[in-house]
């Protein structure tokens, strides 16, 4: 998984677990009617706002976000030119043999519409289109982020509102205002906690991550395109490279 | 109906309302002067805003988005496809005895027009308005949803303000500031209420049905024009296939 | 007058006006400093923000959105029919009879141009051109009513903030707490009600009704042009139907 | 000075100080370390935001926005219809005779260009350049004032939050409470009084300025070069009134 | 480092820090579990949005915007008519002499590309492409900068948040109540300085600056090709000012 992004979790619920540890204990931030109303609203209000297809569409796009890594750029330039020095030795079909060592779908994909001999500008097509549905699936996961930070922080309003309402109704004993307005303040804590240590860092990854990938998918097109034409391994490393920010690109040997 | 917007209402208003039935009975949370002051003063804003005819075209939208389910894109391809071997076979004019059987106005008239002998131009031409009319009707219902959601908390704060004043002007008795409070804020919690739990999402729900139906009608618009210049079934069915999501593709046997 | 924006306005004021008369009556909510703050105000503001031109343009604006009804796109199309039917049988001169019924100065000026015998070319630059600007003068009115439903709210709040320091600075008697507080709020909610149900509302309106005049603006040029180069009657009612809904297009017999 | 600008300051300052006054005196709200920390700390982040030479293209914007009157177009239409004329008598280098008269240093610099003798699309660019420069300088004015009306309130948070942390420690005397709230607010009241009196308004004024200038500008341009190539001031007359509205047209005589 | 910047974060601490020393001291204001959540939780997101890569990349970014001057356009303008001239007398391989006195990395490597002999169009690819680098690297601080302001705050309020429950949870007495709420408000006021006095303003730099070193290095790559391409060193000065803005041409002697 995401190494920052642990590190990042674990940070800031260790300060913010250390600074409730140190005021009193956690028994006071624990309020499940409260934790129902912010977290079962916010889903409630997510599954009213998407369909089954998206919420499908969703999962792989998280999956791959967080559990796998991408391959860096330099790698990927790197294992291009590999299969350009096969590829112009032995020919096209020779890159079948490494078919099976090519973990990415996307790049697998590429090299079998090469081996089966389909033009360049239909290999072109194809993979353009797929590397732009997978950028459409992180729109929607970010866009799925984006309002989920937004309807926790409501629903934490909403959460506050009724537990003031209820609170002030049954305003009798003046002694149980603090403990009744503490309690109320709780959904408006979980929302902000769900909002900004939650739903807006996870859409900030996912645009990130959907940058990163879109690069890479162009490289790779670039790439396999160049191979196909028969573009010898040097020129098509130095094509490539431009994929690369210039501090970047020492780290590719020439 | 939509189901994940059947389950999200049951779901968001079940919680708030076991929240509310433990926190001391539902009779606090009612108060009809308040809920007139947002609902009526959400309305009537609403009115002034839009015009007749926009409000006229509102509700086949609604009713075709929340009550009739869209066919998928890969059962629309299925019939197209199975029209093109029909019409490849027995000729154009053998899917007039098909078109009793097509549900969607849209893939009606583009079938008439096919079998009415228009150029392919027009109708292509004719087809592509439609689809914008119908895009745009989707996107004032989404305007219409989102104004709403952004009124109703604006009167429940007006209402909110309008309680406290008379609260605060009547500060005779301490003991009734408790309950005043109580039911000024309560329109506070109908406006959020009302924008979060039904305005919002119906504008998301309304933004996700809109790409859906262009993504479908874009579909039908290729799928009968392909038709009509006597395209293979087999072929019209690979180009058709270029809309689905790849996940999505094996659904459609071979 | 604009029958929904009426409908609207009496009853937003008149759900607000009756849940203020049974919580104490108006007395309590009519307070002249506090409106001289929020009305002279924003208007100070606006002056501040706009120029003399601007202001004289935004009159005429304002007449032809609220007190003069629009021709809707069906009676505009009828009404070219006629011409059309008119310019074929007698000539493009014979319009000139026809001249002094057409209320509407936009297509009384097209017309001319078409019997002053202006080429084809020129007659649809000149109204364009004039559409665009009745277009402009319509984003700067909206654009003004966007302004002042940003600057009525801010007042709003400078006014309690005045009001809330006087109060607290003067904190000796503890009862006078609370109508001190609730005076403070008036100029509060005064900017929420002037900017929810006065200026955005307006504001929303004029973009709808832009866009109404905009496509009549469009069809009446394409017609009169149409007229012009001798189109068949029947042929310009089907191109000009095309900037009609679909659902609108019975409305005109065949 | 602008007009309008006068008369808005002079109104909205005027107002809030008969509410002032009439509350109680002035006295309470003139606190010189509120001023200091909303005044002091909004110039401060203001300074690290932008650059010596931003602010040195700041003055002559202003200058020219508050003091200076534009010409109004109709105005220079005029104007270049009298040197059409001349020119078309007398020459192009008769034009030099009226070079000092020309007050505005953007017309006499393309005057002069077409004196020298440039050819006309070198005189276009030229001018056009220059034009957009000016444009430029006003966005970045726009922009100081919109950060500026985003610092203030800002900081006025900022000195109620230090006023309220201090008041609250020091919580001994409860008869204190009110002063020193009183005090707090004030800073709040700062930021919002120059945020939405002065920022807002001007960043609002230097748009609609630069977009009048704008237009001025290419209608100069146009005139300029028609002057040069030798076109009817009667021809010029015509092109250069579509810059002008239909409603101020007439304004200039035949 | 930038001498605007400097003043600004002088004066804008110095008068906060000024107006609470008055107040009563700085330790009411030092509270370090309130730093920690404030000043961790913000650091904590921020590492869940970015990655590795993004955090390496700022560094240089952060360090040249902040720690070394830019050459003004008209210095470099002077610059390269030097080289122009030089170019012309002895031959562009005699540029090379003056390689090692150029500091900045681009503009050397637009020389040496020219030394070495590439065609005029990969000259400017190249550099245009390396310019296009460095706009996104400052693109990327810049949003990072803003992600930071718009974090801080919200780890302000929920720090008060928690801070509010703890305290209102123990209101056993009274007496505290000042005391508690003031801890608890400090958060705010962290979240609140950290957005407003560090990060948006170091954003807003960041946006100037960028605009700043855009315009240098299109001068620049403009610069290199008219050497290589032989224009005349005076022809290249007239071309090269019009990156000026008019006011700074009179700086550069003719």
């Amino acid at each position: 998984m995401d190494f920052l992004t642990i590190i990042g979790i674990v940070m800031g619920f260790g300060l913010l677990g250390a600074s409730i540890a140190g005021g009193g204990g956690f028994g006071l931030f624990i309020d499940v009617p409260s934790m129902m109303i912010v977290g079962g609203g916010t889903i409630a209000v997510f599954l009213m706002n998407f369909t089954i297809p998206d919420l499908k569409a969703l999962m792989p796009v998280f999956l791959r976000t967080f559990m796998f890594k991408l391959a860096t750029p330099a790698e990927e330039i790197t294992r291009v030119v590999e299969y350009a020095t096969l590829a112009r030795k032995e020919g096209l079909l020779a890159l079948e043999s490494r078919l099976k060592e090519v973990d990415d779908v996307f790049m697998a994909k590429g090299i079998q519409l090469v081996i089966d001999g389909f033009p360049s500008e239909v290999v072109r097509d194809i993979m353009e289109l797929e590397a732009e549905w997978q950028g459409q699936r992180h729109a929607i996961g970010k866009k799925m982020m984006d309002q989920l930070g937004g309807y926790a922080p409501a629903f934490g309003m909403i959460g506050t509102l009724v537990g003031l309402i209820q609170m002030l109704a049954a305003l009798d004993d003046p002694a149980s205002i603090g403990g009744g307005m503490a309690v109320a303040l709780l959904t408006t804590l979980y929302g902000a906690m769900a909002a900004n240590m939650m739903f807006l860092p996870l859409s900030g990854k996912l645009e990130i991550r959907a940058k990163e990938e879109a690069l890479l998918r162009a490289l790779m097109i670039e790439g396999i395109v160049a191979i196909q034409s028969g573009d010898g391994p040097q020129l098509i490393k130095e094509k490539l490279k431009t994929f690369l920010a210039p501090s970047a690109r020492q780290s590719i040997a020439a």
